[in-house]
């Protein structure tokens, strides 16, 4: 673990995946100097990706956040959301059917772009459930908690289906102070009260790296080690970034506290390559 | 563990403990035959308390309704429920302040019986929190999921304070197929979100058992050879008894079927004394 | 949470509960300056009783190490230990049969007490398990790990039976820098790869502490505020403590270090009514 | 989920991933007719590879079990252990020192072809790990439990280091009625107690099928449709083969028995396409 500057580690690889809260956003946007930072890639001709535990937003709205602050290089296509795995085993294994969903008519876009027919929880019938073939957990809002959370229960012990996590966060920002519960925090609550074992994409799992570094090497050959993994999350962007054999930075902009950092990597075990404060420049 | 009539084996016991739901209540009212049970305790003089993991009502309502049935012998001290460790608690370390809850106005009787100050998380302002001082998961009803979980949420972050949950029950049974969620269940989730550790109160805990030994010893001399805790689920009525050193009845009319007993018992390695269909009498 | 002399602290009670390891010894033995302490309780007249996760040696052993140091009010009736509630659930539960023990024949004394015949899980042959009625986890030494941890998992796939586990901890110190696992953690691994439930005593719980409340109030008659838990670890002392409705005194001489409580007490909301460097007094 | 006879499911891929225990092997060799199998697959050009979880020894050693018993087509490169992922996971990150490790020395082979110093946990001396940089857990044998897992803990608290467990099994079958604990419920033992957090490889994750499934795309082009994976394990093969997109079997002659496969995906709410008795074929 070495503290350093982000501009004198980043030019020793040929490809950087951010993390994209706490690394390139915060509660009140995009953080102040991130843009000199990708102006900087693209002048070293640093490929980059963006990968995000996030079912909420397509890509393209994803990608739009960027190019609204003049981040035109960020495009659609170097955004890999948890959403879009889902998204992708969707339109693998789920043939016919509906498929119900928590979350916001917004986050069902991941399903309909498989070509297939939603089913809001808060629309479901509990007497009308034999062509349901799946359920999937997108976002948090966009449903009563206290009425459709009993009906996900119920749902599943009537009938046995696949039940996808479009994102294993537990927690998220909301402003400078408070958290809100992810989807992520409701599957768990879900999944301990059924005793069922659902399926579940997101950081730190080896597909959302896989799927982005995949990407990179259609553009440049390339190695794991020519990888640098940006997070300011140990359990998820750091051991994931890690078991993936690429280098990882932990930067101290969001989740891990400056006054902690040294402490969590200790008590963890999960050791990042480097340290830095922020990936911003001026 | 044998299989036998309960009759034969209750004779053998000064004192009975029940579960209330799924051994003496369904989601239908009082089990029929029920009621003859008590008449032949009654009148072979056997002792008996009803030990509920329930907050949502006070020992008064909850004996109520077998009183109602014309149980006359099952009065208000006859009820130990999980809400009354929970006021006990509170009675003797919160001497001043508001405390917090989640649960309905009814539930909120736990807290105001110790003399406390109450304040539903519905009504909380998360910008006055300094004079509260305890939080108590009470019922999952009477308080907005969506909104409220989360604000429990930041209230725990903003002031650290301790958190009783007075029922440790994840879900319950509303209908002949249908379960809920229990505030249990939310605030396992909480506790995970957060990684605090609670104060729980509720079997299989032994305060529960020892509160409801207590009492029947004050009645008649007897040691815990003497107790027959009968349940409907191992994980709390059973184990709890076991560990209490009381004998226990494993029933097979409420969360245990009759199909799957000796596989769970197998399985979990939770031993009941015997094993009972019902019960009931006629 | 107050930091104050300890001296101060404890003559507002009537009764201290002490927790051994890291409070009145460490690895080097008896901490300095901790029979003053006792010498000032026997002069206010406080009463005082040491509850310790100990199933290794006899209580008659384990007072014998401070009556040796001259503290000669530490008498054997001081001493609760949770080998002591093994041996009163095996005496209770356990009336013929042989009961099969990890440990050394030290910690069996617990069971041999209880009038049973013992067999170390080193001497068991798998052929001949039938009149072997319970399984009793009691300390880390005495057995091959190797080839005892496996032979017990065959033996409770074998034949199903209560497995108690007489010392919850974990893991403890044996020298200023290094720990051992202890027979609590061996037992979580059992139990996690054969999905059973097994019978475990010692802090956190409740029992422990009823075990001494009930000895102190014989003495004299106190209230829960009347006791005073003195520990060195959150997770045990603590919340046991808390939960048991006494007020708690957290010792930064052990478990727990100086830099570090404050963090610990906000991240595990666990919340001791005072803090203190030690008990030890000159 | 349909029953179905194997050969009549198999036809429909390009190929076909095993599970090795409980599917090709059980505890007395290669299953009766699974020979024929072999030579059904390779009449029909379907291609195969074998996905275990295993570090014990290396794709050379497993794959000639298979030789031997003239399934010739079963050559090292039809193999894929989590060991191969650890060893691949070394050569990327570890440039210099030493690497520590539990298990055989024919385990440390997968480290030793990362062109690694190794070192055996039973000759570490914890006075001397200044250069060690990681430590791996290998297999079960090899080592002494109660002296060397107490080295681990000590190891890791002294220095701080990335830990790899290159095979997440907890039990194996030892002969038709016992088992033992395999490496990954010893590490699971170890992580627990130390509160850390380790780099796991091994079925149910996806980098073992994408592994594989490089190497079978690289002989023909296909999807993931393409393949199926047959395993017994619920927890590892079917949810691992769901997960990555693949269609799934069930095969009923290792770990999950007959009779309670039907409940056992109920209660899990893992689904395999299809369940078969077994794939030999006569």
């Amino acid at each position: 673990m070495k503290t350093k500057d982000f501009r004198s580690i980043v030019t020793n690889y040929k490809a950087v995946f951010f993390d994209a809260f706490g690394v390139l956003k915060n509660h009140k946007g995009i953080i102040p100097g991130v843009e000199n930072t990708f102006d900087f890639l693209d002048e070293q001709g640093i490929d980059y990706y963006i990968l995000t535990n996030d079912a909420s937003r397509s890509p393209e709205a994803l990608a739009q956040v960027y190019q609204d602050k003049g981040m035109v290089g960020i495009t659609t296509d170097k955004i890999i959301s948890s959403g879009m795995l889902a998204h992708d085993w969707l339109k693998l294994k789920i043939k016919s059917g509906r498929v119900a969903y928590l979350g916001t008519e917004q986050s069902a876009h991941y399903i309909e772009k498989a070509g297939l027919e939603t089913l809001s929880i808060n629309r479901l019938n509990l007497e009308d459930v034999d062509d349901i073939k799946c359920l999937v957990f997108l976002d948090d809002e966009g449903f009563d908690w206290n009425d459709d959370i009993n009906k996900v229960i119920n749902l599943l012990r009537k009938k046995n289906m696949t039940v996808i996590v479009a994102n294993t966060d537990v927690n998220y920002p909301v402003n400078r102070t408070d958290i809100a519960i992810a989807i992520g925090g409701i599957s768990d609550m879900v999944e301990q009260i059924l005793g069922r074992h659902f399926i579940r994409f997101g950081k730190p799992d080896a597909q959302m790296f896989m799927f982005a570094y995949e990407k990179a090497c259609a553009r440049q050959p390339m190695t794991r080690d020519d990888v640098l993994m940006v997070g300011d999350t140990l359990f998820t962007d750091i051991i994931g970034g890690n078991k993936f054999g690429m280098d990882t930075v932990l930067v101290l902009s969001g989740n891990t506290l400056p006054e902690n950092a040294k402490m969590k990597i200790r008590s963890t075990g999960i050791i990042p390559t480097y340290v830095c404060g922020s990936v911003a420049s001026f």
